[in-house]
């Protein structure tokens, strides 16, 4: 266990944890104080630090994502289904005109690019709470031109990057990391943008705000 | 003051204590106990209500930026400059080789790039941390893909919805509103797509999780 622990960079008691837990597999027992760890439990300690550290998902959200990986009667897409949705905001519909309009609208949209997207997928509430947002401020004629460009990104990069066919733990570690890490920096890359593109039209060298 | 009140949306303990603190300009004083206030106050409060409730700004970098309107010697892009920087996530560099490396990295991509960053821009610590964790990862090879994605969004609609040369409470708001609600509206959009994109690749009908 030792050796597991200077491997994965992970401490003796949070693998004991996770062992408890159930989130990582026993080891091999060779003697009454040794057991022997393998790739399989690196690979699983490196999806479970991308979970908690990167998409800080609580244990309870792991162990569901730990328990479908080790379903092996559960299809590749319904696996990496299970990782997605534990790593989404869940938001509660309200019950105004506002919502059921905006509701229609990301409905309508998601159909009418011909997205193959669950009726209770929980981006779909995600999105409405924005674009609710965005119509009572007289916003969001653009969201057609964000939808094109994420299903662009999603389709050239992001899931290119979970390997198919291979171990699950590692799919689903991609999928986890990609969705989120790729956030991060588009959000970023977007605030940098916004502010070479105000120095651009409004001759400044960069925002210098006010002390 | 019951009519502001009912006009903006926004309680009248909650207008006497934005009055305190010095981020709503007091009305013009009309009788003992009757003060007149008119559409710049209505315009404080939406813009108020933009950094506190949709940018989840503290009140502290609320009056910051409303200083920075109040001076109206503070030329515009560096009043944009004043909020975008208070929105922004400050993220401490770590003294590592990797963080060198990567700031480095974003370093480069954005002179490359042409754009007009400040050297102090929050977004490129940001930018970096994001960076060091996906080389650490082995991942990160498209972010020049991301950062062009970024920039056309800025440009051809983010910084379109600002109204220039006009009321710097509407400019400032619309700079907080669409920075923050585009980019919810984009992070769930690439859920959806990803969705969508792994039913069409792994053949399922939309994720079905796990119960």
């Amino acid at each position: 266990m030792s050796e597991l622990s200077a491997r994965s960079g992970v401490a003796i008691p949070t693998i004991k944890y996770y062992l408890r837990e159930g989130l990582l597999h026993p080891g091999e027992q060779v003697a009454a104080t040794r057991a022997e760890y393998d790739d399989s439990h690196l690979r699983r300690l490196r999806l479970i630090r991308a979970m908690v550290e990167v998409g800080r998902l609580p244990i309870a959200a792991v162990k569901k994502v730990v328990t479908a990986i080790e379903d092996e009667s559960l299809p590749f897409h319904q696996l990496l289904g299970t990782a997605h949705y534990a790593l989404s905001p869940q938001v509660e519909p309200e019950p105004t005109p506002e919502w059921e309009a905006a509701k229609a609208e990301v409905d309508a949209l998601i159909a009418d690019l011909g997205w193959q997207v669950a009726p209770g997928a929980p981006a779909r509430n995600d999105l409405t709470q924005t674009v609710a947002r965005m119509r009572r401020l007289g916003m969001g004629d653009a969201i057609r031109t964000y939808a094109e460009t994420a299903e662009r990104l999603v389709r050239e990069v992001e899931l290119d990057t979970i390997p198919v066919g291979g171990d699950r733990d590692a799919a689903v570690e991609a999928l986890v990391l990609g969705t989120v890490l790729y956030g991060r920096a588009l959000e970023a890359l977007r605030r940098l943008a916004q502010e070479s593109e105000s120095a651009r039209r409004f001759r400044g060298d960069g925002f210098s705000p006010a002390p």
